[in-house]
């Protein structure tokens, strides 16, 4: 730390992300990646683009935000494009809460949310999970705060029927309610319609996970128009060109191929379904995940230690190390025959410990 | 803007970009943007990095920073890259200003500066340029307050030269002074040797204008390591992932041409001095622009006037509509054609209003 850093920030701990290795030796199931490249339209959309790089991108995502707008059953008001969906929730941070608006989250949740509420200085509470790992909609009913819930959850991968999230949402008519849906293309139900009903509602997504954009960079937000209208004031106050010019081609050359993405995300359901099967044949407990991941703990082995060795023979899951996930891993679901690799490892492994 | 709005942003005027017109027929001189593609090697490999969107990139821009260390003379953990140069100083005025550290810069200059204060609530001071647009350096001499200087000035054109820099930079030994070099390569001075020496000096780049990646986003700060820690902590805390493969690929391409990038400066600025010399003839005042733009004003011709008469024949400029810029226009310098035919419109305009 310099001696110049503002004290405000003294005491940030900022976001780890999930290991990124240079050598691509390793089976990677940490990051939730999908194990499919971007489509066809989208790799030559962003190559095309990239001839007019000396030209600064459209502020205005003007092409993307039409091609989403009608792709999503929204007004072109009603959705912003941002740098990875990081950036969104950010903004949604920045612009709703403060000081006399606190926010509330999951104890168990992108770890992200709490840092973002560091950053901006925003008190926060974290409503625990119960013990079986679900959100208690009724905890987030009536509590006038504002409220940030991922729906699937992560590391988790439980999801909530859009009834609980309309109720939660219409309990706090005074505050905003933002529903983060990176995970929700996996057998999740959206909320986008309720939009058009409720005026506090921001749901945020992402091309990274079902879009195969991980690398472009592209999250976008959806809301009422004066919510969209005050995200766009926070951008335009911070970086107005935030989307560049092959990323937005990538993104509406995928919007071209949304066949190709449901192709995708039913593939990955059906792996996720074989392989929590075989986990569970392994002795292992699941929570019910709509996600393209699995959390899953084996009663009987440490949740770290099948980390470690795992990354040993080759294979990245992610570990969380506090003393409720500890006997936890999330694994991605990767191509099926990453799958076999992972549990042909996780065997040898359990073999070892056990 | 929603009921929702944070108090602290709802006086937030955000910043007014360029006009990006969607039809391309305009002979474009507003943005400052190169006239030439970027080189062979940033378009091969961000091609390239397509292939593997659907994983995340490298947070840490290993490939990136070791390139731009070398080319730039500096240490791996002296520099940071960024969406843009946006980024970079807006995560400066985060980690370095707060309500104790003001920050002063000139009052004439890059129209973002005071909006990254105002969306930071840092308390800010405008000091006016000399009459004739020149920055006084012994104005910021021991002042104790952070400082943000482009160097060359925007929209002046006008540079400082390196022994004014550094004399500010250590009579203010307990501020950051971030000096802003978007525009130092077509005839300005670097200030990067100095953060050997200053630990104080923050210097902020961009890949849009020499090295025309304008449509890609890719800014960089350099300074001492605990700088550049710093607003790593801000950017982890903010967007870990803020790089996109393709713009990364595309950075490293570009570092591989800087031959290229060194013959383009040179044709911008043999093109800057005959436009010059053209619009002196003209009856055109203009400042000694070390930018890839010129700033002129003609003594009997309205600017507002003339910018406005120009985007009806077909040529955009950018006009500044403030009481001491009204006269005054900046006019990027594209290639001799494009010049060529602002000229030509130019002289239309001056027949007629003349």
């Amino acid at each position: 730390m310099s001696r110049f850093f503002s004290e405000k920030y003294k005491n940030l701990t900022p976001y780890t992300p999930g290991e990124q290795p240079k050598d691509t030796q390793y089976v990677k199931l940490n990051t939730n990646e999908s194990p499919f490249p971007p489509s066809p339209n989208a790799l030559r959309m962003a190559a095309e683009a990239a001839g007019n790089l000396q030209l600064y991108s459209d502020p205005e995502c003007r092409d993307l935000v039409k091609q989403a707008a009608e792709a999503f059953g929204v007004a072109e008001d009603e959705i912003l494009f941002t740098n990875g969906s990081d950036e969104v929730l950010n903004f949604a941070f920045m612009a709703f809460c403060d000081e006399s608006h606190p926010v509330v989250f999951p104890d168990i949740s992108y770890g992200f949310y709490k840092v973002f509420a560091a950053l901006n200085q925003i008190p926060y509470e974290e409503l625990p999970l119960a013990e079986d790992f679900t959100i208690d909609p009724k905890a987030y009913c009536g509590i006038d705060k504002n409220i940030v819930i991922a729906n699937p959850n992560a590391p988790t991968g439980i999801a909530l029927p859009v009834s609980a999230i309309a109720e939660i949402v219409e309990s706090n008519p005074n505050n905003v309610v933002i529903i983060d849906e990176a995970y929700v293309d996996f057998g999740g139900e959206s909320v986008i319609p309720l939009i058009h009903k409720y005026d506090n509602l921001l749901v945020t997504g992402t091309f990274s996970k079902s879009r195969s954009l991980a690398g472009g960079r592209l999250g976008f937000g959806i809301g009422c128009k004066t919510l969209i209208g005050d995200l766009n004031t926070i951008k335009y106050a911070t970086n107005p060109y935030n989307v560049n010019r092959m990323t937005m081609a990538a993104g509406v050359g995928t919007l071209l191929d949304e066949d190709y993405t449901r192709e995708n995300c039913k593939t990955i359901m059906e792996v996720r379904q074989w392989t929590a099967a075989q986990l569970k044949k392994l002795g292992f407990t699941l929570t019910d995940s709509k996600a393209n991941f699995l959390f899953a703990m084996h009663p009987r082995a440490d949740g770290k230690e099948i980390y470690l060795r795992l990354k040993q023979k080759g294979v990245l899951i992610r570990h969380f190390d506090t003393p409720r996930l500890h006997p936890y891993n999330r694994i991605t679901v990767g191509s099926r025959e990453q799958m076999e690799v992972f549990l042909e490892k996780l065997k040898e492994i359990l073999e070892e410990l056990l």
